[in-house]
């Protein structure tokens, strides 16, 4: 266990049902947004648009949309959305949304208050000009976004998505109301809900967790492992999406202080090459393989049992009870049957997948708790292929 | 369990051992900083001085010394201390030392941009400027303040002792080091371990726990309860201190997040009575009566139950297991026995105490699991007189 840490979580975040309609209470970080939100349906029928810039003007605060985000944040948007945000005069940004649009946001700031190509940022050019201050407010449970400064882009034209992050791009306000959750699609709730799931245990298993981290991790993960199933059989049950609102952000926390694993990279290389696969889906494909590999070597027995036991496994005793509780969870939730078929992806593209995997996000593969070659990573796209 | 609640933490935490050795790398928020250090030698000699002012000449930054503080936090050394930033044209602080010298730099951040008396401030007169940016560098493991904008100040005149905070007093900077805490005498390291441990005890009885708030003083009183009489025993054992730092620096954080209790007030009621009185200790002297008295109402059974498990007895399965912990944490640590008539008080003056605890302090009353009256605070005082 590393005992050092860096605890940096500036965002200030109010989390509870009907805490939306604070909004227009809390201090605010200029005089007008430009509120992003996606360019479905949802965000307007359900009146979250209205709401938002309702509050907003209580706060006196103007107002402007830009609604053009899809299911993964693309690079084209986000360039636009800056010069939108840009050229209407703007001095912070709302994001409303789920985790496209609040990764968006953050390039959508930066791009506001710099020139240039988004891409060579993206890969790693810093940006000379703070972005706008970002405020946050999710519509879904699974990214964290709400409360760090990174998130991932795509370029379609290169098949590439990568990670990246400005710490002055930290949102300045969180509002994460779970009544804004209740519409969210069954498939999406469990998607979802597996991505904040594998944030945390990617933590834990990860060389950077400390003490810290483990203890919000593991919070959550009893969380999701407790109400992910409720909240995917009946959208409405209100206490299971407040459980697992709470295991997503302070998944954003843990994020903070500890890094995540290849499980990541991997994943974010699969949705490159298969723009159609959403995030928590592909986690979910290449998960049970995915921890297997290091169950298998056992680096980390210990904290594979206190996930175990977070699970509802009370007596576990050995590393393989995790897998037993992922696997009893993804049932709970049907997603223990999805398929990489389904998406496009033919078995020959493992190494590909995997090669792609370390050249768009190697940083991850340091966290992993022992080695994993291009072989090994190839390996666990195979087994986790039907 | 609350489930809403406001995660508030923008102090930059940076922990670990020889973490002194990064100020110099950091961004500070200013050119000339106000150091402040007790009027004790101990941190001149043990170094600690000498290190800080030379990082933070390695930032860049101007200093000056201002020393004069004691034990407890008082009045006019916050005065003066502010007055010295301000003539000194100081336009940030830095507090170098244990938990009244970072309660102080608080008032003394505020004092230096504000004029009037610190007691009407103090009593909830609001200032009209925001004070000096703070950077906090704790040399002892108790307070929690390093991380949170809060303090505890006392009027020798009125014989008062009150808690405040000003949100925008909270500190940008936290460099929490244990290597600083090596010194700390046996006594003292006891005492305000203890303080740690009961910053987190009173969030997980407080109406106002929530699951995070939840998570993270579990971990806190899980450590201290492991490590806190190794490092009484032994004040070299590192890994001892680190342990109890971690506790002591996220109870910061839990306390951002859930109000903390009575206890804390009856404890402020103490030493205002009797000055020479050191925090922890006070908590300590009522500490088991003050507990068994919710165990005995069973409003909070499960947290109770709950906690003793995370003090090691893991097969906890009723109230009265914290109780047990509690008293053998304190027998370990050679705390079981501390006597308040060796510090100058009488069994008659519990009323007394406990009108003092109510109206120098009497909001964390409403943090209680249920009521308590002045007749049941005195009964308290007075089953925990010896
Ligand atoms: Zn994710
Ligand atoms: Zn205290």
């Amino acid at each position: 266990m590393n005992m050092n840490f860096n605890f940096n979580n500036p965002t200030n975040i109010l989390f509870g049902r009907g805490m939306l309609n604070e909004l227009g209470r809390q201090p605010l970080p200029g005089k007008k947004a430009c509120v992003l939100i996606s360019s479905g349906k949802s965000t307007r029928a359900n009146g979250y648009l209205d709401r938002t810039l309702e509050q907003l003007k209580i706060a006196g605060v103007d107002s402007v949309v830009f609604d053009k985000f899809t299911e993964n944040p693309l690079k084209e948007h986000c360039e636009e959305g800056g010069r939108f945000a840009r050229e209407n005069g703007c001095d912070f940004i709302v994001a409303l949304g789920g985790g496209a649009v609040l990764d968006s946001s953050k390039m959508v700031s930066s791009m506001a208050a710099n020139e240039g190509d988004l891409w060579e940022y993206a890969k790693g050019k810093p940006f000379q000009n703070a972005g706008l201050p970002i405020v946050t407010i999710p519509t879904t449970s699974g990214t964290g976004s709400e409360a760090n400064c990174s998130g991932v882009i795509s370029n379609l034209k290169t098949q590439e998505k990568i990670g990246f992050g400005d710490t002055r791009n930290i949102p300045v306000l969180a509002i994460v109301d779970p009544d804004l959750m209740k519409t969210v699609p069954s498939k999406y709730t469990a998607y979802q809900g597996f991505d904040a799931l594998f944030h945390n245990t990617e933590v834990m298993i990860s060389t950077g967790l400390n003490l810290l981290s483990e203890a919000i991790a593991l919070s959550a993960i009893e969380n999701v492992a407790a109400y992910l199933p409720r909240a995917v059989r009946d959208g409405s049950d209100m206490e299971a999406r407040e459980h697992i609102a709470y295991a997503s952000t302070v998944a954003g926390i843990t994020m903070n202080l500890t890094l995540t694993t290849a499980e990541h990279s991997m994943e974010h290389s699969m949705s490159a090459y298969h723009h159609n696969l959403p995030h928590g889906a592909g986690l979910i494909m290449i998960s049970k393989e995915f921890y297997q590999f290091f169950v298998d070597k056992h680096v980390c027995d210990e904290r594979f049992i206190k996930m175990a036991k977070a699970m509802g496994i009370k007596n576990a005793d050995k590393p393989e009870d995790f897998i037993t509780a992922l696997v009893e969870l993804q049932k709970a939730c049907g997603v223990d049957n999805l398929k990489m078929s389904e998406y496009g992806f033919e078995k020959d593209e493992a190494m590909t997948l995997a090669r792609g995997a370390r050249s768009m996000q190697g940083l991850l593969y340091t966290s992993n708790p022992c080695e994993m070659t291009d072989e090994d990573v190839a390996g666990i796209f195979e087994k986790s292929y039907h």
